[in-house]
C-alpha cells in the first residue's frame, strides 16, 4: 500500500471526526468587520494554533494591530522537498439580515438535501473554515497514516480578509524570511462545477472609488435655480456616462495599453470548458452579455478590464417627490483590472479623466476603497500541471484551469512581499451563498477536498 | 381717519397676538407626503377653520381622497363689490435632513439677528403659513377696525402643495359654482428683495417622474458578472446623462416647439430689475449659470425650460464599500415648462427619449409626480395695476412684476375649473430656505405683509 493510499483511507475512516473540528471552528462567530467579535477572532486564531501544535506543527498566534495572524511550520518536515505555505482565513462575514437564516449562522449543523447531498451549514462553512480546514485535515490524515508529511509545509491564517486583509502586508514585509516557500497554496476558491475540480490562475484586480461632486453650499429649490444652478447629480451622471463607450469598453484614455489579448492555447481551453452561457445569464434573468461586443462571457468576466457602478446616492429618494438640487451626490464605483493594468496607473488616469470633464462650479473628491492588481499564474508551471493532474485523478474528470473576475488582493501581497505565485485550488460550489444568509458547504467539497490534498501532496513532493 | 388707516393701526396693535397664531400652526407638522403625518395634516386644516369661524366666516373642513380642504366664505360680505377667493396650502415639506436644523423644525421661534432683522423660524414659517396668514390676519384687522371688510371674501386652503395637488382639480370642478370669483389671490412667492414687493406674473409648469430601471432579478457580485451583467444604475446615469446636451440645452425631441422667445418688453423690464447675477450665483457658492449659453440668469430660471434630477438611489451606500451590482436603480426628476408646452405631451417625449435608449435586458417604468404647464398673467390688467399701487405704497417703493422658476400647477386647475386668473403677492425672501433645514420667515415679511394686504383689499374695493 502506498503513502498516499494509506493517507486517502485514514482521511476516509476518520471522516467524522474532521466534521466535528470544522463544526467546532463555524461555532466561534469570527466576524473580522464587527468589534464586537474581536475576542471571537482571537479565539478562531487560538483554536487553529492549538489543533496545529497537535498536529506537530510549531504554531504561534502573532498579533497585529487588528485581528492576530496564525503561523505554523512543520516540525518533522525533510529536508531536499519542496516548501508550500498554505493560507487561509477564519474570519467570516456578518450575518445580517439574520432572519432570513433557516438555521442560526454559528449552530452549524448537517442537513441532507433531496438530491442526496449533504449541507454543512452556517456562516464560514465554506468562506472559509470549510475550505481551509481541507487542507489541515489532510496533513492531519497524512501524518497519521505516514508520520511525517512528504513536503515541507507552513501555514498562515488571517483573521481580516473579509475587510480587504489591513495587517497582511505589513506582517508579510516582517516575515519575509520566515514564510519564504516555493509556492502558496490557497484554499478559497469554487470548483468549475459539481463535477469539475478547478485550479484558478486569472484573478482581475481591483481598484475601488467613491466619488464626491459638490457644486452649491446648500440644496436649493429647482423652481428657483433650476437650469441656472449647477447640478451635482447631473454632473455625476454626466461623468458616469463617460466612462463607458456605447460598444462597451472604458472611455479611459490608455486604459487597455497594459492589456494584452488573451493568449491563443488558454481562449481554446475556456471554449471547451462546459460553460453555458446563455444559462449563466438567464439564470440571473438577464439574455446579452453587456460588455465589449464580441468577447464570450467568461472572456468579459475574467480576462477583460471592467468599470461598475455600486452605488449612487444623493438628493431625494424617499417616497414621494422633492424637486430639490442637492448640492452634492456620490457615486461608488470599481475597476476591475486585468493583466499588467498598474492599479495606481489606471486610479490616476480614472480621476484625470473625471477631472478634465468637471465643469465650473463643481468640486470632485475621491476616496479609495481598496486597491489590487491582477494576478496570473503561468500555465506552464510544473506545480500547475502536477496539481491538475491529482484533482483530476481525484475527481474523475478533466480539471479546469479558470478565471475569477473577482479580485484576490491577498495574492498581490505574496507576490509583491515574497515574490510567491500562488496556487488557487477550491472545493466550493456556485451555490454556497458565500456572505449571504444560508450558507453552506456540501460534506462532497469537504470530504474529496481533504483526499484532493492528500493527492497534491503527494504529487508535489514526487519531484 | 379712513377704514385702511384704522385697519393699519390695529394690525400694528395685535402683531403679538397675529404671531402666536403663526406659532401654533406651525407647531402642527403637517407634512402631507408622510403618510405617518396625516393626522397632522387634519388638525391643521381643523386649526384654520377654527380661527376663520371666530372671524366670522362660515368655514368649513371637506374631506378629500388625501388630506382636507378648508373652505371660507365671509358671513357679512357686502353687496356689489368684487370678489376675491384668496388661497394658501397648510402642508409643508419633511424635515430631512433634521440633524441640519439648528432649531427643531415644529418648536418655532423669535430668532433675533446681528443686522437688526427677526427671524421666524421652522417648518412652514415662510412655507405657507407664514404667508397665508398674512391674509387671514389682514382680514382679522379689518374686520376689527372697522365691521366688515370691504370686499367679498372667500378662502380656499390645501394639505396637498407640496405633493403636486392630487386633490385640488377634482375639488375645485367639484365646487366650481361655490367658488367662483374675479380673481384668485395667492401668497406664496417671494419679494423682489428685502425692499422691492413683486407680483409674480410668469409662472413655469412642471412635469414630475420617477424613473425606475431594472435588469437582472437579483443583485449581482461584480467580480463574478462585472461587464457581461447590464448594470442598471450605469443604463440610468446613460440616459440621465443624455438628456441634456452640452450646451446646456435639452435634447428631448420637439422639446423645444411651443417655447416662444420673451417679448422685448418684457426682456427689457427683467434687465431694469435690480438683480445682480453674480451675487444671486455666489450666494449658495456658484459662480457661472449652468443653463443654456447666452441667456441670462432671469430668462434660465424664469422664462426657459429646464430638466433637473433631484435624486438617484440604487446598490450600495452606506459605509464601507461593496461590489454589488444592483438588479434596479431609481431617479426622481422633474421638467419645469415655460410658455405653451404641454405637459402631457412632453412626458410623452420623455418618456419616448429614454425608451429609445434603453439597451437590452433592462426594464424601465414611470410614476408620475406631477403634472402643470406654465401660467402667464396678462400685464394689463386692471387688478394687477391695483395692487402694484398698494405694495408701491407700502414698501415706499415701485413694486416689481416678476417671473417665477416653481411651477405653481394650482394656477393651471384655478384658470382651467373656475376660468379665474391668480395674484400672486408674496413677502417671502429668497434667502428663507423653504424646502430646506432651517426655515424662517421674516418678521418684517409678516408684518408688512399684513398691512399690504390691507392697502390692497383697500384698493381693489375703491372700484
Amino acid at each position: 500500500m502506498t503513502a498516499l493510499k494509506k493517507a486517502l483511507a485514514v482521511a476516509d475512516e476518520q471522516l467524522d471526526a474532521s466534521l466535528e473540528r470544522l463544526m467546532a471552528l463555524i461555532r466561534i462567530p469570527s466576524i473580522s468587520t464587527d468589534p464586537t467579535h474581536a475576542e471571537d477572532c482571537r479565539r478562531a486564531a487560538q483554536w487553529l494554533k492549538d489543533e496545529l501544535d497537535g498536529l506537530g506543527f510549531d504554531a504561534s498566534v502573532r498579533s497585529t494591530e487588528l485581528h492576530p495572524m496564525v503561523v505554523a511550520h512543520d516540525r518533522g518536515a525533510p529536508k531536499g522537498v519542496p516548501h508550500v505555505l498554505f493560507y487561509g482565513h477564519y474570519d467570516v462575514q456578518p450575518v445580517d439580515p439574520l432572519e432570513a437564516w433557516e438555521r442560526p449562522p454559528f449552530e452549524p449543523a448537517l442537513v441532507l438535501q433531496p438530491d442526496g447531498e449533504t449541507w454543512i451549514t452556517g456562516r464560514g462553512a465554506s468562506d472559509d473554515k470549510g475550505q481551509l480546514l481541507t487542507f489541515v485535515e489532510a496533513c492531519r490524515a497524512w501524518k497519521a497514516a505516514n508520520g511525517a508529511l512528504p513536503l515541507k509545509v507552513s501555514m498562515l491564517f488571517e483573521g481580516e480578509e473579509e475587510i480587504a486583509s489591513p495587517s497582511l502586508e505589513p506582517f508579510l514585509a516582517k516575515t519575509r524570511n520566515e514564510l519564504q516557500a516555493d509556492m502558496v497554496l490557497v484554499c478559497d476558491t469554487d470548483m468549475w462545477d459539481r463535477q469539475t475540480p478547478a485550479v484558478t490562475t486569472v484573478m482581475r484586480g481591483l481598484v475601488g472609488e467613491e466619488i464626491t461632486i459638490t457644486a452649491a453650499d446648500r440644496d436649493l429649490h429647482s423652481g428657483i435655480f433650476g437650469n441656472a444652478a449647477r447640478n451635482p447629480l447631473q454632473v455625476l451622471a454626466d461623468l458616469l456616462a463617460s466612462l463607458r463607450t456605447p460598444d462597451g469598453s472604458i472611455a479611459i484614455d490608455g486604459f487597455y495599453d497594459d492589456v494584452a489579448e488573451l493568449p491563443e492555447a488558454v481562449r481554446a481551453q475556456w471554449a471547451r470548458l462546459p460553460f453555458d452561457q446563455s444559462a449563466f445569464l438567464g439564470g440571473v434573468g438577464l439574455s446579452q452579455p453587456a460588455g465589449e461586443a464580441n468577447r464570450s462571457v467568461l472572456e468579459q468576466v475574467w480576462a477583460r478590464p471592467s468599470f461598475e457602478i455600486h452605488g449612487i446616492a444623493g438628493g431625494f429618494s424617499g417616497d414621494g417627490f422633492k424637486t430639490v438640487i442637492p448640492s452634492s451626490a456620490r457615486a461608488k464605483v470599481s475597476l476591475r483590472l486585468v493583466d499588467r493594468q498598474d492599479p495606481n496607473k489606471v486610479r490616476a488616469a480614472f480621476r484625470a479623466h473625471l477631472h478634465a470633464r468637471l465643469p465650473q462650479d463643481c468640486a470632485i473628491a475621491f476616496a479609495e476603497h481598496g486597491t489590487s492588481a491582477a494576478t496570473v499564474l503561468p500555465h506552464d508551471g510544473e506545480m500547475l500541471r502536477k496539481t491538475l493532474e491529482a484533482l483530476s485523478e481525484e475527481w474523475e474528470t478533466e480539471a479546469a484551469c479558470a478565471g475569477t473576475g473577482g479580485s484576490i488582493p491577498i495574492l498581490t501581497a505574496f507576490k509583491q512581499q515574497l515574490g510567491m505565485d500562488a496556487l488557487l485550488v477550491g472545493f466550493a460550489r456556485f451555490d454556497n451563498r458565500v456572505h449571504s444568509p444560508n450558507e453552506k458547504y456540501d460534506l462532497t467539497s469537504y470530504h474529496k477536498g481533504i483526499r484532493s490534498w492528500l493527492r497534491i501532496l503527494d504529487r508535489l513532493a514526487a519531484g
